[in-house]
C-alpha cells in the first residue's frame, strides 16, 4: 500500500532515476523507447509526481487557501464559487480552512503559511501573521477591522448596504427599529451606517449587544432580549442572514407574525435567505462577484504583478422578499 | 515583497546555506554564535522554512484533505469538527475541497492527489481515482454507493436511521407517508430501509424522484409535486435536513400547517435543524462522532498502520422536535 516513488518507476522501467525525471519534465533528450518504458511504468504503478517536488523546483504549489471564520455562515459558499470560476481555469485549486472548527492544538494560519500555498484569500478579520514579511500574496475579501493599505482588497460597500436596509424599513413607515450587530469589521461598518441613517431620520435606534459569532442562536437570543425590552419595536435589521434566521425563530416563539407584527431584514443574500421557508428580505452583498474579483487580483499577484495595491468596492443591492411590510397601524 | 529564501537568511547571517540548514534541523553541530546569527536573520526576514522542502525530505505534508460534494449541505461542518478534534492535536491541518463549487477546468480530486496530502477523508461517493494505486491513506465517511472493502470507513447506520424516522411517524399514527429521496449511497440506503419498513406495516409509500443535489430547492419542488398529487399525505420523510427545509417551504406555500396538517422528518441533525424557526424532527447521524472516528483511523494509517481495513458503523438516534405530531383526525 506504500506510495510508489520515482525509484520504483526507474526500477520498473529499467532506466535511471534521472531519465525518469527527464521524461517527467518533458525533455526532448529521451528516446521514444525509453519514454514509452517510463510512461508504461508510471501507469502500471499508479505513480504520481510529487507536487512537493515540483513545488520546490518551480516555487509553485498551485494551491490557494481560503481562510474563513465559520463554515456555518454560508456567505463564503458564494465567495468560493466566484474564486473557483476565476482561479480554476488558471489551474489553481482551492482549500478552505476554517478557524472556528480548528482545534486549539493547531494554528490554521500558521498551517496555511507553512504549506506555502501560492496565495491566500482572507474572508475574516485578518490575522496579523498574514500581514508580516514572508507571507504569500494575499487578497482580503470583505470589509475588515484592520486597515491594510498595502494589501489588495475587495468588499461590498457595507455602509451603503446598511443604508439600503434601513431606508427600506423607513420607506415602509417603520419608526421603532432595532438593530442586532455582530463584531468584526463588516458588521461594525453596517452598524455605524445604520445608526447614522436612523439618527438622520430623527430615530434613536435600539442596538443590541454585538454577537461575537454572528450565529443563529445569537440572533435568536438577542432578538428575544430586545423584543422583550422593546415590545413596541416593529422592525429588526440583523447583522447577517444567519442572525436574521434566529430573529425569525424568536418571533415565532413570541407568536409575533412576520411581517405582520415584525419586519426582519438580513444581510448577505445567502442561499438560506432564498429558501422558501425563510424568504428573507436582505442585502445582496454580491459575494460571488467579490470572489471573482478577489480571484482576479490574486491571480495577478501570483503571476508577479507589482502594481499598486487595489481596493475594490462593489455596490450591494436590496432584495425584497417576504419578511418586510408596513408596520401594523 | 518576494518571499525570503534560505539563501537570503544565509546572506543576512553571514553564514553558508548548509549552516542555515543545520540550524533548521536543530543540529548540535552549530556554535551558539552562528545559531544566534541565523535565528536573528530568520526572525528579521520573516523567513519560513518551506513545507514543500520539508515534505520532500520527510515525505510528509501534515495536511489532510476533506473531500465533500456541497458546502451548502451543512452536515460536513460537524464532521469537520470531529476530524479537527482528533487530527489537530496530532499536528495535521484540514483543507476542505468541494467538488460542487469547483470549476469545470480543475479536477479537485486530481488536485488533492497531486498535492500529496498525507491523507484524505472522503465525505461523498468515492471518486474512482482515489481507490487506485498511489493514492494516500483514505477513510470513507458516510455510507457510499461503491463497496470499498479495502478502505477504512465510518458511517452512521443509515438503514437504522431511516427505520427510526419511519417508525416515529407510524407510532404517531401516520399511514399516508411520502418519502423524498436523493441520489448517492447514503440516501439510497435510507430509501430502501424506509420503504421496507413501511411495506412491512402494510403501507405502500409514495416515493418521489431522487434529487441529485439533495438541496433545499429540490426538496421544495419535490414536496410541491408529491403533495399536489397526493393531497391525502400526512407526513413526509425527506432524505436530509436541507431537503426537509424545502418541504417546510412547500407546506408554507400551500398553507399547510406543520405539524397540524403535515409532519416532516429530516436526516442529519445539522445546525439548520436546531434553528428555532425550523425546529425540525430529524435523525442524529452523529457526524461529529463519525469525524472523530474517521480521524482516528486516518491518523493510524498515516502513522503506518497495516491493520486489516476497519468498517465502523455508529447507531443514529431520533431527535423529536416541532415538525412531527399525530395526523389530524
Amino acid at each position: 500500500m506504500s506510495r510508489p516513488t520515482i525509484y520504483d518507476v526507474a526500477a520498473a522501467a529499467g532506466v535511471s532515476k534521472s531519465l525518469v525525471s527527464l521524461v517527467l519534465r518533458g525533455s526532448p533528450r529521451v528516446s521514444d523507447a525509453s519514454r514509452h518504458a517510463v510512461e508504461t511504468a508510471i501507469r502500471e504503478l499508479g505513480y504520481r509526481p510529487s507536487r512537493a517536488a515540483s513545488a520546490l523546483a518551480s516555487d509553485r504549489t498551485q494551491a490557494v487557501g481560503l481562510l474563513i471564520d465559520d463554515y456555518a455562515n454560508p456567505w463564503f459558499i458564494d465567495l468560493a464559487r466566484g474564486l473557483h470560476e476565476v482561479l480554476g481555469p488558471e489551474g489553481y485549486r482551492l482549500s478552505v480552512v476554517d478557524v472556528a472548527t480548528a482545534s486549539a492544538a493547531e494554528d490554521p494560519v500558521e498551517g496555511l503559511l507553512s504549506s506555502r500555498v501560492d496565495g491566500i484569500v482572507v474572508a475574516m478579520d485578518v490575522p496579523a501573521a498574514l500581514l508580516g514579511p514572508g507571507a504569500p500574496p494575499l487578497v482580503i475579501a470583505g470589509t475588515r477591522a484592520q486597515a491594510a493599505p498595502d494589501t489588495d482588497s475587495v468588499a461590498n460597500d457595507d455602509r451603503l448596504g446598511a443604508r439600503l436596509a434601513v431606508e427600506h424599513l423607513l420607506a415602509l413607515g417603520h419608526r421603532r427599529i432595532a438593530h442586532l450587530p455582530a463584531t468584526g469589521g463588516a458588521s461594525t461598518a453596517r452598524t455605524e451606517s445604520a445608526t447614522a441613517v436612523l439618527a438622520a431620520a430623527g430615530i434613536d435606534a435600539v442596538v443590541g449587544t454585538p454577537a461575537p459569532g454572528a450565529t443563529e442562536p445569537e440572533g435568536y437570543r438577542a432578538a428575544l432580549d430586545v423584543l422583550r425590552r422593546h415590545p413596541d419595536a416593529t422592525a429588526i435589521f440583523a447583522a447577517n442572514d444567519t442572525m436574521a434566521v434566529g430573529v425569525l425563530g424568536a418571533a415565532r416563539e413570541l407568536g409575533w407574525d412576520v411581517p405582520g407584527r415584525l419586519s426582519v431584514v438580513g444581510y448577505d443574500n445567502s442561499a438560506l435567505a432564498g429558501a422558501r421557508l425563510i424568504d428573507l428580505t436582505t442585502i445582496d452583498d454580491r459575494s460571488t462577484d467579490v470572489g471573482r474579483e478577489a480571484g482576479r487580483l490574486l491571480a495577478s499577484r501570483m503571476g508577479g504583478s507589482t502594481a499598486a495595491p487595489a481596493h475594490r468596492t462593489l455596490a450591494p443591492a436590496l432584495v425584497v422578499r417576504g419578511t418586510t411590510a408596513p408596520p401594523r397601524a
